[in-house]
């Protein structure tokens, strides 16, 4: 449970304990509760969402006194005040929450779709039909919102979850909770579907819980993270890094250009989605870099460049470590190159495969970054900071992953459920086809 | 290494050693060439599998010297007759190997899908299109034509491999490789883009290429891929267990359900998707079991049943560990239930979430069967020998998974792709949205 103490202490050599028969009965119940959930229309799932954020706005109350709480026992601890921030939820960011759960519930059902619809022979149909994943296990630090927001999603989408939030959010998380449940409910649901875990060996024990929770979704630092990854074989939705790159290229909207990349470093620095190293074509160094330091230092970014940049004016010198920084705040690493593959080659070896993004007006060698990066987003002449689900339009994320296996990039309520394949048939047996016997027919069928 | 000298060495103790720095060369040269090979066109592709194919045909007798060889130290090295019957290579098994090769090499192209097209505003349009994984790790046991076909799979869907053998399939791995890099040669491609590793630390280190390969293949025993799952945290496509059930439910076509269930028995015992328990349920037992037993034992079933499957004739007693026990082999457990919910509440409990199947005449309770098992197949009045690649008409088969995220159940092509969000703007930046500002039009375009 060392994550759970801050990251400074999280250690490798943390020994994850079996789960106790206590969770595992708990995780059971949550199972069976997500399997009844999957099966019902989406309509009654969406009026369980409803009553969902109708009973968070009844518990309002009750939700910020605990809130308050928690802040109080975290101030008297010295928590950092970045902590503090994010534990912190006031009226308006709790209404906020609540409105999140009001446009979950309106998205699209992702369950139930026919994604495939195939006869394989005469009365023996073959069909793969979106079905939910069952139960996700969710491990946040600090901000209880986020608990909200993945509950809603989980529930929209038939699953069960198995929360567990910061210890120094414990008393937010479980008011949070007692209503989410209280809506489920109200709905006429089992709020078995959702359950809170409370204590560290608990929530070390979920790491463990291979067959009965499908997909772990860790929210909080690269640290966090790192350490779910290496200590479940549980798969984990999430990315440790976010280390992206803009390339400006030789021929370049200048004006543009500097725009793009102040708005990938500065609009919210902190994000997976911020640039942390901005690549220059050599050509246009001279006409492109003054503008960008002055407009970059003057939005307060500390620039760490390599001899050419720092000839072009940047003023600290970057080691071979910034390459592979994500700084995470104001701190951008600058390298001058030769060629648009010497560019993508820098990219290949620094980067998190997340998102990288090429300024330029040669429409060709766009193309050539676009198919030539492989990361989860490759954009042409926008902000990387477009990475979001929202943002694409999703409605909601789940997460964003860098794995190169589906689902890839930013995350919507398809990456909480999976497929089940039916076949239907009328005593077919697989001794009755081979060579001399009956062939299959394949005929693909509407969906 | 254990799990090359057969599974009884398997220990978990083994200790996976980092990659040389020889072998992060080779396999970054691979992943390279495999860039280049993903950015090819389809016909390309295509036309370098049919290369792969003809030289094969033109490298037949020095393959196949090779694989006597192979089993000529293998009869001396007392390998097991079923290791050696997997392990030869006559010209009749090369010749459908090659044959498969061609049929890959015509199957639709998997790369270049547009699966989604969004305008997030004026002149800011995402698209996500397929995209190859990169590099695939494939890991077998005996069988050199499994090699074939896999790469031929890989190289039509732009994707490099790293190739590795069991110990006693090297000389005939060896001539394979050797042929298939002359093909793609012959092609005007890469021949890097396919790789053979053959030496014992080798195949461990590339269990730790992580960020170099993206998936790993195994091929072979239970306890080779347990061993692999537990030492590696490259994603792996593959199921350990297949621990399928039939549940032959009150009303039922007798004649049909033991036709059903001596083919999901014995069709090919060893098979993944056969069939290790029979659950009948109480009121089907009087009318059903007589004729299944004496069907099953004709066709050389050994039968073990609980007390109640023993008073309808089942002659030997099934113990706990039954239940959960994959024999592969011409054994099968029988269990007498009493309800629909009482079968499903066993498949959820020791079942593999492989494939399950219900006989019954009753399209409700078949219905329900249908949503209430959380399997990758679950089917109705047919054989789960369905369950392959093949039979689903995806024309090859990469593997079958029983993780519950996708790609699950038998795997095509469209295993061995991922996709690429692409977003192609004017200038756009995330400041000016919000707010007061411009809002996004998220407007669905033509895929």
């Amino acid at each position: 449970m060392a994550w759970d103490d801050g990251a400074s202490a999280i250690s490798a050599a943390v020994t994850v304990p079996d789960p106790t028969p206590e969770l595992l009965q708990r995780a059971a119940a949550v199972r069976r509760a997500a399997l009844e959930l999957g099966r019902l229309d989406g309509e009654r799932r969406r009026l369980a969402v409803r009553a969902m954020a109708a009973a968070l706005e009844d518990g309002a109350e009750s939700i910020l006194a605990a809130n308050r709480q928690d802040l109080e026992a975290a101030v008297a601890e010295q928590l950092a005040p970045a902590l503090l921030a994010r534990l912190k939820l006031d009226g308006s960011k709790l209404a906020a929450a609540i409105e999140g759960v009001r446009q979950v519930a309106e998205l699209p059902d992702p369950v139930g779709q026919r994604q495939l619809h195939t006869e394989l022979d005469q009365g023996l149909e073959l069909e793969r039909i979106s079905v939910p994943l069952g139960v996700v296990g969710v491990i946040f630090e600090a901000r209880p919102d986020a608990v909200i927001q993945i509950a809603s999603l989980a529930v929209r989408s038939g699953n069960g979850a198995i929360l567990k939030g910061g210890r120094e959010a414990t008393a937010s998380c479980l008011a949070i909770h007692g209503a989410l449940r209280q809506g489920l409910a109200a709905a006429g649901l089992a709020p078995e579907v959702l359950e809170l875990l409370t204590s560290r060996q608990e929530s070390l024990g979920l790491l463990k819980l291979d067959g009965l929770v499908d997909l772990i979704i860790p929210r909080g630092s690269n640290e966090l993270v790192r350490f779910i990854q290496d200590h479940t074989r549980i798969p984990v939705l999430g990315h440790a890094d976010g280390l992206c790159h803009l390339y400006v290229d030789r021929e370049v909207d200048v004006a543009q250009a500097v725009r793009i990349a102040v708005d990938s470093k500065t609009h919210y620095p902190a994000a997976c989605n911020a640039i942390e190293t901005l690549l220059v074509h050599r050509e246009a160094v001279a006409t492109f870099l003054p503008t960008a330091i002055a407009a970059l230092e003057a939005a307060g970014v500390e620039l760490r460049g390599d001899d050419e940049a720092r000839g072009a004016g940047v003023r600290l010198a970057a080691t071979e470590a910034d390459w592979g920084t994500e700084y995470g705040d104001l701190t951008l690493a600058v390298k001058v190159v030769g060629s648009l593959g010497e560019a993508t080659e820098h990219i290949a070896r620094y980067g998190s495969r997340h998102t990288d993004a090429i300024c330029t007006s040669d429409g060709d060698r766009a193309e050539r970054f676009l198919a030539g990066v492989d990361s989860a987003g490759v954009y042409h002449n926008c902000s990387t900071r477009f990475a979001d689900g929202f943002r694409y339009g999703f409605g909601a994320e789940v997460g964003i992953s860098t794995q190169t296996l589906p689902p890839r990039g930013p995350v919507g309520l398809e990456g909480l459920v999976t497929y089940r394949y039916r076949l239907r048939g009328e005593g077919q047996i697989a001794g009755d086809y081979g060579p001399g016997q009956r062939s299959y027919t394949h005929r693909s069928l509407p969906l």
